[in-house]
Order: structure tokens, then C-alpha cells, then sequence
């Protein structure tokens, strides 16, 4: 079993990376072999007996993907993107990496199938920005893909790729739309949506943190544990149950920000919460009020993907994870 | 009012330019000129007082966009496609032309609007083949897009691309998907849903028609004229109401082919329905098996847009635009 992971510097491609080392099977076979790339060179990693080997490389660039594809890997986990709030400001290098560097994976892929047989298992990892409001209360598995952003046009445009070249046979792909990471560990980055880690991550060691958004908005969380929960079921299912309908709501918790800060208040105290400041950010404001608040994700949950069950245990698998097991008293 | 038609030289490209001439105004401003383009330079025509000019090119080509976009149309009808057969059968050509010569359009009217403010109404013709089987009896306007062909992909990516460039203000996007346009006149095409006219056009004058589907195959259509009437409004209509979202399911006809001879039946007799030979095809109808068959377009129809009446009306239609209003005894 040779995995490829495109995007690997990333917190979840990290976590995903640990994970398959610690598991060193993948659907009942052993490991052999992770190639980590992304923009920037991951970290160095040891694996036991997987050979690991990490660089940076440029999607966007139609020469890269070949290069990664000559390798045959078995499964490819595509988790690189521009992130919403980047896109957002730069058009042209979302739609590159987003949209383009998407397009010339699948294609290096259908390339060297045509050549000789090849149909890798590819975990695109989607998003619920594809849908823009108004929403139902509840998101069913049916609702329309009507993006407000042009990172959720990007990650819409990649599942309807997916599944085509899924069904034409070129590759056997799994989307999954995720929830909103929370906690995101380690520093902020540019998305939009980053404000709901950073009121719950702070606190918990005693740092400041501003919300920029009211505590009635409502949104749909999963921890990075649940989320690479969710990468590795998706490289493990039977895809023959999917159809032709590729891309999967993941299941998630809804909750509102006033809901988070209870959660917070129960397992690190009004201590924590006082270091919440409120600095209301209109932007910010617009493209979160544009987003979906909760899922009924039946048929992920049917296909074995697991959610968390609190805000709690989300809080507290970010102190195991992350802060050794404890927090500053 | 200057108005670029692109994929001019096909059926509904050319009832629209006459559609066009005839009324001398768009949206209440006189019409001066039209530019018709096709991959085939579409037959000259003349126009009163507007200054018609037709040439052929070939959008999946990069160069070819910006050239017609310098000439800052204020109407562009984008009608030119792969139809759903041939994108079926040469990948490579379906995405070229239909996402590629989409995606380089829209750029171009960016590129132009940057250099200098310029944001004209473009028209897509989307199709009803962005959905995909399973369905509920009637598809609403809230279904989620599951193409089960390649050209449905390309449609359903060309109406995301849409949406992203009309919400940045980059250009006022409509895209309209079409029920499939019965009765097409002259020689049939590619397209998979070619026999849906077929089996009425040519028993109309008197010659054989295959049917490779069975009688209970139920489809959603529209003639000729109401959908050049749908792409008239789509340029007129005041898109500030739609907000988002840009793609519209157009209002149609749900008809069994049972029906649709029943419909022939009553207006040219039993000796047409005779001439349908049936010869069942499992290519055809595993590709029309995954097509919608009956739709609630509520929104589409709250705008304005207006279906034919009957089928009977689809067939005196056709009578009345392709044969001079008579059919042979």
C-alpha cells in the first residue's frame, strides 16, 4: 500500500500523516510507502518500517501532478487549497490552486490510466461552503450547491470533476465535505471561519481572543480527531454503496458561539471565558452569515463516519492532543 | 444594444437571431448590431437597420474570447456546447469545449472589466442534465446536482462559474436550464435525446422514425419557440431578485413517449403514429434513464419565464415555424 498525501504540511494532513503511521495498515494492508507533499516541504517524519519521503511542490503547475502520479499510489488523500478567506482576496491564485491544481491531479490520473490500468482510491477533502444560504434549519443529503464564495465554487467544481472521472472509471473517488475544524490548533490562518478555534484555543492557555461575530450564530464543527476519522473511512469504504454520488456531507455538532463558550466555561472555567473579547468584524460577519449552521448527514452516518458527541469532548480531545492531557490552572 | 450570440449557427442560436431582428429592441433598447459566432460561421442573415456580422471560431481555443469580448457586448447569449453524446464519447473534447470555452469567456469578460468597467448580461444555456438519477417524482428548485454524464458535469461546472463571476461583479450572469427542446427541426444530431423529436418530426412529413425506448419513458420538454422566449427573458429580466443564485430550472412539459404519440395521434393521425418503428437501444436508454422527468420550477416561473401549454401545441408549433403550417395528408 503506497499513499500519496497532497497537502501534507497542513494540520490535518499532519494528523492524518501520524495516524496512518500509527495504524501502519490501510483497508487490511500494511503501509509501505507515504509520499507528503505541499506548497511548502512538510516536516521530516520517521515511520517505522513506512518509507516516508516529504517535498514542496506546486499544484497549480500542470507539469507537478504527473510527477506524483508516475508513482502509482494506491490512495491519495487530496487536502491542499487556498483557504476561503484567501480565495476570497485573490481570485486568480484560488481558481489556480483550488480549481486548476484539482483538475490536473485527476487528469495526471486519467493520463496514466489510459496508459496502462490504474483506478487509485482519491479523498478529496470538500467543504460546506459549497452550499450558501438561505438554508433550511437542517441541511438535508439533497440540498443544491449554491456556494458564496469562490472557495466554495473551487471545492464544488472538484466534487462534480470527482465523481465524473469517478464514474467514467479514471479514479474511485470519495469527496467529503467537512465541517468547520474546531479547535484548529497552533497559530490562526487566513479562514474566515478561524475566529471559531481561536475563542476556545487562546483561552485554554490563557491568552486573549477576539469573536468578531454575535454569539447566535450557529455553525457545524468536527475536532481534527473526527476529521481524520473521516479521511481514514473514506479510504477504507466500500465505494460500490456510493453510486455515482461521490460527495458526502460528513457529520458534524452543531452549535452557536454562545453554546462553545458554555462548553468552555464547564471545562476550564469563567477564567477562560473572560479572556473572550468582542470585537464585532463586518466581513467577517458577511461571509459566516452565509454559511450553513447544521446537517441532517443520514447517509454519511449510514456509511459508518463518525461525529463527536459534545462541545465538551471537543474541548477536551484538544487538551489531549495538544496540551499534553492538562491546562494552566 | 449590442448583443454577441456564441454557438450561433445551431438551431436555437439561429431562431433567436431571427427572434432578435424581428423585435428590433432588447430589454427596451434598439438592437445595432449582432455578432454571430459558431465553430462553422453561421449562415449571413440580414436585419433591417442592425448590423449583423458572422464569423467562425473556436472558443475552446484561449486567443479567441478576448477578441470578442474587446468589442464590450452588452448581451451575450452563450449558447455553444458539446452535445451530450459526443462529450460522452471524446472526453477530451466535451471538457475543451464546454468548461474550457465557458471558463475562458467569463475571463475574458473579467480581464475586460478590469482593464476598463464593463459588466454585460451574459445567458447560459444550462440543461436539465445537471441532476442525476434517483429522483423524486418532480425536482424542485432546491435539488442537488448530480450529473450522470459528462456534459451535465460541464453544464452544472459552467453554471458555478457563472455564479462566482456574477456575485463578484464581474459580469451579470443568467443561466437557464433547459428541458430538452422538442421538436428540434431538421437533420437530428448527436445528442442521446435525439429520437424525442424524431418520433414526431418525421412521421410529421411522412418518413419512418426509430423509437429506442420504451412507451413509458417519461421526459421534460419544451419547443423551440418557448425556449427562445426563456433566453429573451433570461437577457430582459431584472436580476437584481435572483440574488446568488443564477441557475434557473426552466418551466417545460412532463410527457411520456406514450403521450407524445398520443399527441401526434390527434394532430396528424394514425398513419404518423404507423412510421414509429421501435428499435430498443440500451446505450439510449441507460443514458435517458438517468434523466429527469417532471419538475416544480416555481421560481423560474414567478420570474416570467413561461412553458408550452400541451404537447398538441408542441406539435402545431413545429407545423407552423418548420413546415409553413400544413402537413402533408
Amino acid at each position: 500500500m503506497n499513499i500519496l498525501i497532497i497537502g501534507a504540511a497542513g494540520m490535518i494532513g499532519r494528523k492524518l500523516t501520524s495516524a496512518l503511521i500509527a495504524r501502519k495498515a490501510l483497508a487490511g494492508k500494511p503501509i509501505r510507502q507515504i509520499e507528503l507533499v505541499d506548497v511548502v516541504a512538510p516536516e521530516p517524519v520517521t515511520g517505522g518500517g513506512i518509507a516516508i519521503s516529504a517535498r514542496a511542490v506546486d499544484i497549480s503547475d500542470p507539469k507537478v501532478a504527473p510527477g506524483l502520479i508516475s508513482r502509482r499510489p494506491d490512495v491519495i488523500f487530496h487536502l491542499a487549497a487556498i483557504v476561503s478567506g484567501e480565495a476570497e482576496l485573490d481570485f486568480d491564485k484560488g481558481y489556480a490552486i483550488n480549481l486548476d491544481g484539482t483538475r490536473h491531479l485527476f487528469e495526471a490520473i486519467r493520463q496514466e490510466g489510459l496508459a496502462q490500468p490504474y483506478c487509485p482510491r482519491v479523498i478529496f477533502t470538500s467543504s460546506i461552503a459549497v452550499f450558501g444560504a438561505p438554508f433550511p434549519d437542517r441541511i438535508g443529503d439533497e440540498f443544491f450547491q449554491t456556494p458564496l464564495t469562490s472557495y466554495g465554487t473551487q471545492k464544488a467544481i472538484g466534487e462534480l470533476l470527482l465523481s465524473d472521472y469517478s464514474r467514467r472509471g479514471f479514479l474511485d473517488g470519495v469527496g467529503i465535505r467537512l465541517p468547520t475544524i474546531c479547535i484548529r490548533p497552533g497559530a490562526p490562518n487566513k479562514a474566515a471561519s478561524g475566529f471559531f478555534s481561536s475563542i476556545l484555543r487562546e483561552p485554554l492557555v490563557g491568552q486573549q481572543a477576539v469573536l468578531p461575530v454575535d454569539e447566535s450564530v450557529r455553525h457545524w464543527h468536527a475536532s481534527p480527531r473526527a476529521a481524520v476519522g473521516f479521511l481514514i473511512r473514506a479510504a477504507e469504504m466500500d465505494t460500490a454503496i456510493l453510486g455515482a454520488r461521490r460527495n458526502l456531507n460528513m457529520p458534524g455538532l452543531s452549535a452557536t458561539v454562545g453554546e462553545q463558550i458554555e462548553a468552555l466555561r464547564r471545562v476550564a472555567g469563567d477564567k477562560a471565558v473572560a479572556l473572550i473579547r468582542r470585537e464585532p468584524d463586518a466581513m467577517i460577519a458577511g461571509i459566516v452569515g452565509g454559511w450553513a449552521r447544521d446537517f441532517d448527514a443520514a447517509r454519511a452516518i449510514s456509511l459508518g463516519f463518525q461525529a463527536d458527541g459534545s462541545f465538551d469532548e471537543i474541548i477536551r480531545i484538544h487538551i489531549e492532543d495538544e496540551l499534553g492531557g492538562d491546562i494552566p490552572s
